[in-house]
C-alpha cells in the first residue's frame, strides 16, 4: 500500500496542471495531464481516508456552496470533500428563480470569498446560462485577487452546469478504471450513453454531455442513442467526435435502442430534455410566461411517453457483453453482461414510477454497483480543490502520506 | 480530578459492550453494562471538557442531522457533540410531510454516508414510523458497508422518535446521577411521571415511554399518572413492568395525581397526547383527511381542558419529600421537596400560557435545574457516538485524558 | 514582519480591556483602550492570516448565528471569523416577525450555549427592540453562567442591531487607518456621512448612527447631512457630539449635501429611514396594520423622490479633497478626491436602479475599494470573539504567532 502510494504521488508529480488559482468548469478544458491528475489526486485521497490516514490539508477556511437547485447528494459530496480537507461548508442560499448578472455577481464574489478557498456551483436550469454565470464568477474572483481585496483565489468548481457535469463524468470514470482495472483498459470498449423514458421533465443534459465528451478522450467506442428529437447541445457532439479521432476511439450516434446496446462493455441509460425543449423552456421562463411553459410540459411529457419502449430491459441487457471481474454487490450473472451506470436516482419501473428508464430486476442487480460509482464523487471533489488550491498538489499530499497523522483518536482504523 | 477520570475510564474498559458499528435506537435494547457505559463516557467527556482540554476524536467526517420537526434544543446538542469530537455536521432536509420507503431509504441512507460517521434522526410525528424508519436506515448501511460501499458504518442515533427519546431519558438520569450522588443512590425512590394539562394537542409519547423504561432499570419506584383515556403505547407498560420486577424496583398507574406526587422524590409534570388518538391522527394525516384532524385536534384540546387541574402546584410539591442536597439554582425550599424534572419548553401557567403543566412559582424555583438537566444531553450524545463508532472506547477517550491538549490557546482554562 | 507583529502584540497586552466573558454591543460602550484593542486583535489576526499562519485559538465549540434578516454578507464574514479560530457555526432559525420575551428568551439563550463560545445576533428591523434582545439574551446568559449550567459564558456579538452596528463601523474604521497610514492621521480630517437618495425604503439607522458615534472618538470633522425629516435617533447625535468634544474632533449637521462634501476627505453617501417612520413602521408592525403600512410604505418612497438630487456625482466628488496615497483598485484621480465608502450593497444609478445613491462612473472608481472595506469585517469579528473569550488576549494570540503552526499543508502560503 504505502509503495503503491508513492508510485501514485510520483506519478503526479509528473503531470502538468495548469489549475492553480483557476477554475474546474468542463473537462474538454482539462488537457490530458490534468484529468489523469484529477483521478491520482481523488485516488490517493481514497487511499489515504481508507487507511484512516487524516487528509485535512487545510487549517480553516469556508467551503462556500451554491446551489441553485435542491440537490441532496451532491450537497453531501461537497460537505464531505470539504470536511475531509478540513474546510467548513458555508451555503450562499439565494433565491433560486433569479438570474443575477453584472455588478450584483461581480460583489457577491468577493463578498463571501474573503477567506474562502472554493466555491462549488450547481446551476443547470436555464440552458445557456449556468456555465456563463461561473464563468463571470471567475472573472470576478479574478479581479478581486489581483487588487489584493482577496488574500487568496477561491476556485470555482462546476458542480452541474447547463453544458457538463465533472464531477460526475469523472466519478464516473474512475468508477470504469476500478471496475476494468485501469484507464488503458478502456480502450477500445464500447460504452452506450441512451435515453431512457422518465415519468418526469426537464431532466439536464449535462450528464450525457459529460459522459460523451469524457469517455471519448480515453479511447472507448461511444455510442449515443435517442429517440428522434432528444437532440443534445451540438456543440458538444462536435467535441465527442473530434476527442474520438484524437484518441483512437470512437464516436457515433444512433436512434436505434437495441443497436446501442449489442455487445456494449458499459451502458448509461437516463433520461433528458430535448435541446431544443430546453432552450424553448428557458425563453418561457425568462418571460414568465407560466400557461405556455405548462403547455410545454404537458406536449413533453406525451412525447416521453410515446418513447416508452427506451426502458433499460433485462432482455436488453441479454445483448451487452461482460468481459470483466464482477464487482462487489453485483449479481453473478453481471460478469457476463455490461456494467450498468446511473448517476441516481434512477426512475425504476414498478418500483419509484409506472414506467421508467430501467426495470425492476436490472437495478436490482445493479444497485449496489451504482452506489459504489457514486462513492467516488467527494474525493473527485477533494481531488480538484487540491490541484486548484495548491501550487504543488503531490507536495501537498505528500505530507500527509508521510505525517502518518490518523483522522481518529484510539483504535484509528474505522474497519478496526 | 485526574485519579477520579482514570477510575472511571477503567469502570468504562470493564463494561460489555455490544454497540460498535450499530445504531442507538431504545434504551429497552441496551444492556445494563451499556446504559452505565453511555454514562460513563458522557461523564468523561464532561470532564473533559469541564477541565477545557480538547475532546476531538476525529480529524474530520460529517455527523449528519435528520430532522422531520422544527427543533432547536436536539438540533443545538447535536451540533455541540460533532463539535466536541471533531465532526462536521451536515443538514438532511427532507420534505417533512411525506414518509420515505423502500429504494429513496435505502439509496438515500447511502449517499449521505460515504464519510459519514453518524446519523441523528428526529421523527416521532407518526406513531408507528419512526422507530421503524431508523430501522430501516441502519440495515441500509449495514447493506452498504458489507459491500463495501461505505468504508465505515455510521451509527444511527435516535433522537426522539414514536416509542423512545434516548438522549432525554440518559440526560434526566445523568441530571438524577449527579443530584442524588449516585445511580445506587436511585435506588428505592419514588419517581412520579404524570401527565399535565396543556393548551397544545399532539405531544408525543416518546418522553414519558422513555421515562418508565430506563428508570425502573435502575430499582427505582416509578409512578406513572394520568386522567384516563391518556394511555401509552402499551408495549413499554409491559417493559416497565418487567424491568421494574428485575431490578427490585417497582411500577405502578395511578389515575390519582395526588397519590403520584404523594412522598415522591422526583416528579416530572409533561403533557402528552392519548395513545389512541395519536394512532387516529396518523391513520388521518396519511389519508389527508384535514376536516377530520381539526375535528380531532378540537375534541383533543377540549379532552385536555377538563383535566385542567393536572398541574404541578405548590399544593401538591407541598406533598412530594426532599431527602437530598440542594443544588445551584434552586430555592432552599427545594431541599425539602421533589426534584422537578422537564424536557423543556415547559406550559408554564400565567406566563408561557394560561392554565399549563406547572404554576409560575414552582417552574420559577426549578428553572435552571431544569436547565442543568438539558446540559447533559449534549454529551450523552457524544457519549453514543463514541460508543458506537469506537471498537475500544475507554481507549479511545483514554488518548485524549493522557494527551494533555487544551481545547483553547493561550489561557487555556474556559473559567480562567 | 515578525517584528511588526510582536511590536502590535505587546500595543495589545498593555490595553486595559474588559470585555472577558462579557458581550460586544454597542461601540460608545467601549473604552478608547478598548477599541484600540478591537483594532490590534484585528490587525494581528489579519497579518498572521496573510502570511500563512494558522490561526485556530479553539479545537471546537460553536459559534451560533441568529439572523432575524437574510444577510449574505454578515453571514459569511461570521462564518469565516469562526471558521479561522476553529469555531463550528451553528444557525438559530427563528421565525423572524416575531419579538421573542421573557421565559423564551431566557431558555432559549442557555439552551444554545452548554458548548457555545458566542453568538452572532443580527436584530435591526424593529426600532427600540433590536438591542434590547442582545441585553436580555447577555443577561440570560450571566445567570446561567453563574449558577454552573454553561460551563463558560458565551459572548453576545452584535452584528447589527437598530442603534449600532459595530462589526461594520470597526471595518470602517480599519479601512481608514490602513488608508491613511494611522488612526492618527484620521485626526482632523473631515468624513462627511451623508444621506442618499434609493428606490427602496425602510432601511435601518445603525449604519450612520454607528460612523458618527465612532468616528467622532478619533478626532475626525464629522458632519452628518440629510434632508429635512430624515433624523437619526436622537441620543446617538448627542454621543457624537460628546465624544467629538472629548477627541477634539467635531460633529455638524446640515441640511446642504454640497456644503457636507465641500473638502471632505472622506464621504459616505447612503440612504436611510427617518427614525420617526422606522418608529411607526415598528408600531403598525407590531399591530399587524398591513394597510396603514403599505400607505407608510407609498408615502416614504415620494418622499425619497424628492430627494433624488441628494445622490454622490462626479460633480460633488470633484469638491472633495484627497491628500492620500491611492490604494489598490483605485483610478488615479482618487488621489484627488475623497475616499467613497459603503457598507455595500449600494443602489448605484443606471446600474442597479434609476436613480440611486451614487452614479455608475463614481462607484466604477471606487468599487474594488469599497470590496476592500468590506474585507475587515471577518477580522473585526473574530476580534471581538478574541478579546470576549480570552482573559489575556495579547498571549492567546502570541502563542499562534509563535507557535509557527501553518495553516495549509505543503506549499503553505495561499499566494505561494
Amino acid at each position: 500500500m504505502e509503495e503503491k502510494l508513492t508510485k501514485k504521488l510520483d506519478a503526479l508529480a509528473t503531470r502538468t496542471i495548469d489549475l492553480h488559482n483557476r477554475d474546474y468548469l468542463l473537462t474538454w478544458e482539462r488537457s490530458p495531464d490534468e484529468l489523469h491528475a484529477t483521478l491520482l489526486a481523488a485516488d490517493v485521497l481514497r487511499d489515504l481516508y481508507l487507511s484512516g490516514r487524516r487528509t485535512r490539508l487545510f487549517d480553516g477556511g469556508l467551503a462556500v456552496s451554491n446551489f441553485r437547485d435542491n440537490s441532496t447528494r451532491t450537497r453531501f459530496s461537497f460537505a464531505s470533500a470539504a470536511s475531509l480537507l478540513g474546510l467548513s461548508t458555508q451555503d450562499l442560499d439565494e433565491s433560486r428563480s433569479q438570474i443575477a448578472h453584472g455588478e450584483t455577481v461581480r460583489e457577491t464574489a468577493n463578498m463571501i470569498s474573503f477567506l474562502s478557498e472554493v466555491i462549488g456551483i450547481r446551476d443547470y436550469i436555464f440552458l445557456g446560462e449556468g456555465h456563463k454565470y461561473m464563468v463571470e464568477v471567475g472573472a470576478a474572483l479574478d479581479d478581486g485577487y489581483r487588487a489584493g481585496v482577496l488574500p487568496q483565489r477561491p476556485a470555482v468548481i462546476n458542480l452541474q452546469c447547463d453544458l457538463d457535469h465533472p464531477t460526475q463524468s469523472l466519478a464516473d470514470l474512475m468508477h470504469l478504471q476500478q471496475v476494468f482495472g485501469s484507464l488503458e483498459a478502456l480502450r477500445g470498449r464500447k460504452i452506450a450513453m441512451t435515453w431512457a423514458h422518465s415519468p418526469s421533465y426537464g431532466k439536464p443534459l449535462s450528464v450525457p454531455q459529460g459522459i460523451i465528451t469524457l469517455m471519448t478522450r480515453f479511447g472507448m467506442n461511444v455510442v449515443l442513442a435517442h429517440p428522434e428529437g432528444y437532440d443534445l447541445v451540438p456543440d458538444t457532439l462536435e467535441l465527442a467526435g473530434k476527442f474520438a479521432r484524437q484518441s483512437g476511439g470512437s464516436f457515433a450516434v444512433t436512434h436505434d435502442l437495441a443497436a446501442a446496446f449489442r455487445d456494449a462493455h458499459v451502458v448509461y441509460p437516463k433520461s433528458w430534455a430535448p435541446y431544443r425543449v430546453m432552450q424553448e423552456r428557458t425563453r418561457l421562463l425568462r418571460g414568465g410566461e407560466n400557461e405556455q411553459l405548462a403547455a410545454l410540459e404537458k406536449e413533453c411529457l406525451a412525447q416521453n411517453l410515446r418513447c416508452r419502449d427506451w426502458e433499460c430491459t433485462e432482455k436488453l441487457m441479454a445483448t451487452t457483453r461482460g468481459d470483466r471481474p464482477v464487482i462487489a454487490g453485483e449479481d453473478s450473472r453481471n460478469a457476463k453482461q455490461a456494467l450498468y451506470m446511473h448517476c441516481l436516482p434512477a426512475d425504476i419501473t414498478d418500483v419509484t414510477c409506472k414506467v421508467g428508464e430501467v426495470s425492476a430486476s436490472v437495478f436490482e442487480r445493479y444497485r449496489l454497483a451504482t452506489y459504489r460509482e457514486a462513492s467516488y464523487k467527494p474525493f473527485i471533489i477533494a481531488a480538484m480543490i487540491v490541484l486548484t488550491r495548491f501550487a504543488k498538489p503531490a507536495e501537498a499530499l505528500r505530507t500527509l502520506a508521510a505525517g502518518g497523522g490518523m483522522r481518529r483518536g484510539g483504535d484509528s482504523h474505522p474497519r478496526a
